[in-house]
């Protein structure tokens, strides 16, 4: 791997699965979401993102998830571009000599590179080399091209072009034994001379996707004559080319396809779209071109630039890479959110959980409006969890743990132990800290970007209805004089009831508790923000009164933490009551611990006896506040809060962490960036490998981990730039690792890009012209004002 | 009419056709277009408005155009909600003796209430009082009610309600020929004890439409029991309710309908969705209170007050109210323009001209959000016009004289002449001047809002793809040493081509050239707003380069302006030419002769021999820039331009028209309001009267006037106040007409709700707290500013 590519010279089945998926670039359009029958909680979440790993395992020979093409894999019904010399079998990835191979994967463009040359059971050689791209800037195209050379003979060639709708979700063991059909076939037909065209249907959503396609053969520039015959059968369309090549001589063969589906915005039918897009569209040459150009500006805008020759900066590039195949400018149009794995495997059914934390900061910073899209996502689903918190019992919105489509709970309610085979039930759906995520997502938009548009017309009134959500759930227990949240789980799943009780979830986990607090705080806050008409406009709307408001106050200010050893936050309360857990013993046993509560739930136990963690939960805190801003809602709650106290937490919870979620390394990177550098380095490096090496052992081929892939990127961005925005005023205060050197980035902060260049002595802010005629810059105590096209040095 | 109730109390088969129009509420989901064909320039425009007209005609006695329900229409197999008591007929309105009859359409609630007091053929005398509404807040709900009396008799009694997806686009006669069914059946189902279920989707365009209702008879309060069954044939399902009724027992139904379509967002399926909705919907109280609360906000918001019994206020506010119909907060987030004709009825078929020009000033300052959502709609179909401008010959996007769903050109190129019955060929569609009034409502929201963010990503790229469009349409004239504009249609289009030529459109139309001018000033002024890097970007994206932007200057410079006798500017090249049309020959010899075009068509003459034109053509000059602008925009094009030429100008064309658009009398009123105020406000009443009185005799039937209705409420907001934004500046500059004696309203500028009360003598500003620290009000050359909270008077 280059500073921007990914290479991989040669043909091993059993390669590591990250690099190969790294290497495939299908197409973004996903199906997942395993019933198809809305009665069993389905409901087909369907993104329509432009672009997507779409892991092509090799291994495996069958994509199976993405409905768009997938080159030189080899079974024929379900292939898309292949071929056969007259009288041979098709192309046959394993049962071919391969001579050579080579595929290369670009970051700055986007393009996929394979070369191959093989021997084929007549000895006959050829070479193909192929690129591909999913066009950014034209959302609704993707090409390929092969150049074709028979090395050592010459006679008829057959290629077949296919678009193919018998694709099935089949790309997750454990979820094999749900229906993975997911599509319906309409219709499908040749269109003029050259063209293909495929409807379907998702079963269930009654999605319409329609895909067109051109496929043409040159040689030395010139349309190569071909008869063309069109093979259709249900759900699969292809048209085979037949010609003559002779040896040595090579053929470029293009295929152009549309993809339209009745989500999209601004068409009269998808199929119409498709067809009319695939006769408008240029060459693969014309279209490679804007589709560079398109990388280039989304490059200047997002990428950080490392010292030469470091080597977190390719994967870090492969994270921003992932993140903007995820979410670009072509979603915010759509109405999606960001799911915990990308649209890059199927793992987790597409569903949107809390991982939009990790992820908003980078976003806020580099394509705001995005960020916005984002949290209209979440808007547009306020009268679902409207509707879930009644249903609870609860007043205001309770945003469910997990969700897709329409905004209901997905969350599954047992789950299958691939350890053991058995089915257990399931009490993560109790993890409402989603809600303070989502009002922590709002607030940090809005101070990233000014949006007041946005606040006042949509972020007030889900801060809003959330407090009122954390105010219903809070029940004041009066010999303590202090509110309690019960029956809900932390962060850590491996903690989803007591030892001892039947009654799913806990009481009074710290960060939910914490968080609730400052949700209530930041609800109030945002009223005076409010134009005052606006504010009475919406108290009204919500039938919110003074005193309702009063009784946030009250919560705000009562809320109950539990503490244990003097100042050790328990992760939640009775915790210090839980055994210690023989870390030691296990890790001698099973190597490898991290997914701890398997192993343990396998032997008849259950993680939920002891002080063992999944991943960060307490720490959650330190990860989202600054010391300062802690103390002050620690103080606002009436408990002493020491900041010399945070190391000491963060050594209590860091003996007893199994690190089996990617977020957990990043999050101790995080917290222990400043006490302890070397420690934290390390944390850094294995979070920023988690799915580059997949070190989980198998869940990357799944689906990446894009709140650890962002979290790492905001590592960089904003944890070792130390930039934070307090009162108007974006801070810098750098403690760069020693072993990262200088970081080069462009941030965009109230409408102004500010370019930052940070080395170990100095750190330079220029002001790009913007939206406001200055900024507040805050170093080392003091405010600097930057006007348009100011620039200043510091020295560190 | 009273300040807010259109009252109808006689039940009179041949009333006028807006009253009763304004009395039928009916649901928003409108289909149009009438080819199903897309070969045939098809494409079903599907908005999805939460409320619209639904003009039922009970002369027709068939609704025909809405597929939602319509109660007491006599047709048992499209009625929706309807009875007949044991033995006896179904409601039949034309067969029954009215004994009693009063509608009322209360605007200020969104509510129409109707009683009925008749006899039927057996002497048995009933009275059905009914509620209905399509609900404001919870968009996807609508509800009727119904208290049945009857009066002497007792009996059983047979309720139907019905969904229906029959009803076929049948609402405009010259239509006729056209396919009117675009709706296909899907399925029909019973769900749970009182509910029903339909799902038909549009034939071309595939778009799902779900419904479902639940229908309830309470007697004092208790269900009362019934017998239920279920009628179902294709593309209709019923249920029927039977039960006992006693004589003057009053029996209350609900029926509570719920309408989703697989283009809303936050859905997983439509059908689905419809289902979920209906069973968690309240009744039909609960709902109409917030039903209730959600208008009395958006009055809040868009009232416009007139001192007690002015005239004019009871048709304000129906403008305003038919306005608010078309286009609202739940429009925000569908991909839905403003259609000429509203969604009130089919003439036009749904299109999208360049009515909003006359609709942005009111939405810009009401609810600046659904500007933005209106002006994304363009930026959507940008790519459209980029391909319509390439296809025509032209570089950058040249937006099309009418669209629909997908953005293409939907213009016809015949029209039927209905007074001979012949179809002309139709060149009207060479109004490129759409163009300009794009660009004009992107420069007047920013203006509005101050939206940069908007501006930035989305509004700059438009302006100068359309300035692109507007310099390579311009050729240069050597002789003259000026740029041309040839081939086009102005406003009026009584004039579409020479009288001595093949050849479609029109040389030099004056006021296509100007704004031509005027949107490349303004794109070349865009690109100094934008930050530096964001104009480097945009500029690259979209290949310009400095010698572009050099051409661009240049032509806006140099624009040919024709004029003639003196000063006044000709509607286009060759206009003075034309001969005088003999206005009073055909005065006596038609009577109306508004659409002039017809009559002399039928003739075998053509109005392109005239100097006689059908609305405002160079006068949209004057309407659209003050005195100042338009100076300062002819001398920059070489042109002296004195202010006292207008009222020339104004006089010279307000004897060659015959106001054939609604939009026409509004423009006059406007461009005369403070030279010839007597005559302004002659006009000002006529264009209030467009619709409320269907004065072009029977086009109102067919949908209203939009671009008139939201004109006239402009002229109140804009035009009397002389609320203006120059440099940053609100300027207020009053001239009340004597006739209005005072205006209250409020506005949004740039993030602050104003409050604005105009008497005679004074002027009250009053500053609520907003997004900006301060606003600067200009008054009399004076600027004042304003701080949150702050009032201050003006004497005039």
């Amino acid at each position: 791997m280059n500073e921007w590519k990914v290479i991989y010279d040669q043909f091993i089945p059993e390669h590591q699965p990250l690099r190969e998926a790294l290497c495939a670039l299908g197409n973004g359009y996903f199906v997942t979401r395993g019933a198809a029958e809305e009665s069993n909680a389905g409901g087909c979440h369907y993104p329509g993102t432009y672009l997507a790993g779409g892991y092509n395992r090799l291994k495996s020979k069958i994509a199976g998830r993405t409905i768009e093409n997938e080159d030189l894999v080899n079974w024929p019904n379900w292939l898309c571009l292949t071929f056969r010399p007259e009288g041979g079998v098709w192309f046959d990835l394993e049962t071919v000599e391969i001579l050579d191979f080579k595929q290369e994967f670009n970051l700055q463009t986007g393009v996929l590179s394979r070369k191959i040359r093989f021997r084929d059971g007549e000895g006959r050689e050829t070479s193909v080399l192929s690129r591909r791209f999913v066009h950014l800037d034209k959302q609704h195209l993707a090409a390929i091209e092969w150049v074709l050379t028979p090395e050592n003979w010459s006679g008829k060639i057959q290629l077949r072009s296919a678009l193919n709708g018998k694709v099935t979700n089949s790309g997750v063991e454990r979820y094999s034994a749900l229906n993975g059909n997911h599509l319906e076939f309409l219709e499908s037909d040749r269109i003029g001379e050259d063209g293909i065209y495929l409807l379907v249907q998702t079963t269930q959503s009654k999605i319409q996707m329609a895909q067109a396609a051109r496929t043409c053969a040159f040689q030395d520039g010139k349309p190569v004559p071909v008869k063309r015959q069109t093979v259709q059968e249900k759900g699969l369309i292809a048209q085979e080319l037949n010609f003559e090549c002779h040896k040595q001589k090579s053929v470029r063969i293009e295929k152009i396809i549309s993809l339209y589906t009745s989500r999209d915005r601004a068409i009269s039918e998808a199929g119409l779209e498709a067809r009319t897009a695939i006769q408008r569209a240029g060459g693969f040459t014309a279209l490679l071109k804007t589709h560079k150009q398109a990388w280039s500006r989304l490059w200047h805008r997002c990428d950080i630039e490392l010292c030469d020759g470091n080597q977190a900066q390719p994967i870090l590039r492969l994270h921003i890479f992932h993140l903007l195949q995820t979410a670009s400018e072509n979603t915010i149009d759509l109405d999606v959110g960001i799911p915990a794995r990308g649209w890059h495997g199927e793992a987790y059914r597409g569903h949107i959980f809390w991982d939009e934390l990790f992820i908003f900061p980078f976003l806020n910073f580099r394509i705001p409006e995005l960020s916005r899209a984002l949290l209209m996502y979440r808007y547009r689903r306020l009268p679902e969890a409207r509707h879930f918190a009644r249903q609870a019992g609860y007043k205001g919105a309770m945003y469910p743990w997990q969700s897709g489509s329409n905004g209901r709970e997905e969350s599954q309610v047992v789950h299958l132990n691939p350890k053991s085979g058995k089915w257990h039930p399931d009490n993560t759906h109790l993890q409402r800290h989603v809600n303070a995520a989502i009002v922590y997502n709002i607030c940090h938009y809005y101070e990233a970007t000014n949006d007041m548009h946005f606040m006042s017309f949509y972020g007030a009134e889900m801060m809003l209805e959330i407090a009122r959500f954390w105010a219903s759930i809070a029940t004041f227990v009066e010999e303590r004089d202090r509110f309690e949240i019960h029956n809900v789980v932390g962060p850590d799943e491996f903690h989803t009831q007591y030892p001892d009780s039947d009654e799913p979830g806990l009481k009074n986990n710290a960060y939910t508790n914490v968080m609730a607090a400052w949700v209530l705080q930041k609800a109030l806050r945002v009223l005076n923000l409010l134009a005052k008409d606006r504010r009475a406009e919406l108290l009204a709307q919500l039938g919110i009164n003074d005193k309702e408001l009063e009784q946030w106050e009250h919560i705000s200010r009562k809320m109950f933490v539990p503490l244990h050893d003097g100042d050790i936050i328990s992760q939640f309360e009775g915790y210090e009551k839980l055994d210690e857990f023989d870390w030691e013993k296990y890790r001698n046993k099973y190597g490898d611990i991290q997914r701890l509560d398997r192993i343990l739930k396998a032997e008849g136990d259950s993680p939920n006896h002891y002080k063992a963690g999944k991943q960060a939960d307490v720490l959650m805190l330190f990860y989202l506040f600054s010391a300062e801003e802690l103390q002050q809602t620690f103080e606002r709650l009436g408990y002493k809060f020491d900041p010399d106290s945070i190391p000491r937490n963060i050594e209590y919870y860091a003996k007893r962490s199994s690190h089996g979620s990617t977020l957990s390394h990043l999050v101790y990177s995080w917290v222990l960036s400043r006490s302890d550098r070397e420690q934290s380095w390390k944390y850094f490096l294995d979070a920023l490998k988690s799915d580059f090496e997949d070190v989980q052992g198998g869940t990357t081929p799944e689906g990446v981990h894009l709140g650890a892939m962002a979290g790492t990127v905001d590592m960089v961005q904003r944890c070792y730039t130390g930039l934070e925005i307090r009162e108007d005023v974006l801070w810098i205060n750098p403690m760069l690792p020693k072993e990262l050197g200088c970081i080069k980035m462009r941030i965009c902060y109230r409408g102004h890009w500010v370019r930052l260049n940070f080395d170990s002595h100095q750190v330079t802010v220029s002001f790009e012209s913007g939206w406001s005629p200055e900024v507040r810059i805050g170093f080392k105590d003091q405010i600097h004002t930057f006007g348009p096209g100011e620039t200043q040095k510091f020295n560190l």
